[in-house]
């Protein structure tokens, strides 16, 4: 990505996700274990990108799938946590990936447009908390 | 709050709580409506403070009452919700507040340590996302 | 929005518009008020999105009216506040929105520039603030 | 502040702000022009913990002098602005400097009201904004 | 950019770049140094519409060129705090040019990818941080 | 934590860091390797807190260790990056804590004092592209 560009720039820092195809069979094991999880047959752009460092694509994988495995939140719950700081960070892609998630864990239009209500809400209320300068209650101390 | 201090300076800008042996009639509707709601019998500096201004006190409950009530997700997965926004926002005051709420509507620790770890991991996956300029995938489009 | 694809995945989470004429009588209600209280022939895509869901539609509604109509702050400056806020968290819709509203209630490129200024500052003094870790002036308190 | 501790930590990092009586005459003369400018008799936090940096302090004198004094805006919606982005930041420092300013300037307990209300619908409407994924209307274009 | 459309909206804010053969001689002297400053040939867009306005231009060239120029922290490591920042604030034209930036002065994709695991990490660990409500170690203050 | 209080709140939410002698072998494990890594005698309040939940410290431990250890960045380079982050996110552990990481890796005063410098430059210009609807230049994509 970074061959110097007779302007003196060194072209984008952006980085073309790598395919199956062309991964190593390093990084091919992640892939085939991020579709076996998932009981899918692809896979989609962040671990493609983060292919471009098999360090970082190997760490995050095993901690999405420690993460968001099975436990004591069911996984419906746990891509609407995630969708909700998504939402808060502004993140596009994040909100995309794991909205497409959550719709594939069952979530429905009316549980979709509490989510959007709720996050809304305590974006709001959050805001007003920080303006007040409000002191905890004893009671949740 | 605004009496003119004698070196210039205005006094503080915080608010104290209205109690509600302080609080005029149409405060203390909303004061008995919020306790009703809850079953409860006190009301948290949120909206004591706000108290300050009646309209938004009563503007506020309504949303809340609407947003956080009875629906198609249930209550504790709103706190959940609720919480990670008030995580991301870094706002002490509403972690303290709902996280009390989530508890009493039956949080387990086991619960509530997955919530700090989809809440960790989405934000760290957010910045990545964003550092990668990642491109949404055409099966989220 | 949600017919599930071959793939497993389930189509994009984005909602199109709806327009006056595929409106409810209930929705169509709250896009007249909407138009009447702007003194404008149509509704831009927040409310012609949020009308997915008509609860949400209806009380977004009412409060951007308590909150943006007239009060102690004339509204160039309601619109300016709303800016900052905007600004602050990246929302380009919302950038784009307010930006026109203000346009509409007078804003001045030149008081433009002086919005982005200050803005620019704000965000730059508040992380110093932080990374300083200022202890608040007893004059403050 | 910078001791090695026995222990192998290093002291805080927090350092105290410098007293006009133990200040340079390069930092004097800023402090001087402050409060010249502000027609005030005191110096707060942010610019006594600068002053361990000589050229920042100048530096962000200059810059708020400029932003900060008299243009197109005037000097309450100037605090106002800076106020709103500080909230949403979640900067206490920041709120309770420019909270005194802006009483300082007439805010009045209603408007302080108003601007609370603004701030938190205009935080609450972002959030929708990005979960909804908004296009920008083309006549916002 | 204003002029009142015939629907009672009032165009675009977004303003468009002003080249340097349209630009005053005000405008030209900053972009002059900037130039050969950088030892480049040409000027990005930040500047070019900061020119709308030049005093706003002036100050942000002077500050930039103070905060970036040659100092205790080597030019490579100043652009990686910048896009630290950059990416937690989600600004996509800043991690661009200063992504550009870093490059230039020599960011090895080895180094990127340990930078965007940082960020990712300082990101997850900061939310903890708050969602835990971790006290200070008495060593840290 | 979690015994219902009297009145119907469930006590605070906010854990007690465990100590090494009050540790399970597991976490004691864990421990023990921070120390021989760090070279140090003692263990902070975020992995303290973070042993409530041993799949966590564990995780978030491997993590640290391999983000955070010897690579193509140097050690000092990485606490800014993280500092970076902290500030921009307003976590007041994370700059502590980090910020004594970096002192006891060499970080000067006047190092510091750039740091902050470029922190709080970012922050604004940040904020400026994004008020400004910045298009990205071609010759950054």
């Amino acid at each position: 990505m970074n061959a110097a560009a007779a302007d003196g720039t060194r072209g984008s820092g952006t980085q073309a996700p790598i395919e199956y195809e062309d991964a190593s069979a390093e990084v091919r094991a992640v892939y085939d274990d991020i579709m076996a999880t998932r009981k899918s047959d692809w896979v989609n752009n962040y671990w493609k990108v983060l292919a471009h460092h098999p360090p970082t694509l190997r760490r995050m994988w095993a901690n999405s799938k420690e993460v968001m495995g099975p436990g004591a939140l069911d996984p419906l719950t746990k891509e609407l946590i995630y969708l909700a700081v998504s939402v808060t960070n502004g993140c596009r892609y994040c909100i995309a990936s794991h909205g497409a998630a959550a719709r594939n864990k069952g979530l429905t239009p009316e549980q979709h447009a509490e989510l959007v209500a709720i996050i809304g809400l305590a974006n709001e209320t959050n805001a007003q908390a920080v303006a007040l300068n409000l002191q905890i209650d004893d009671k949740f101390r």
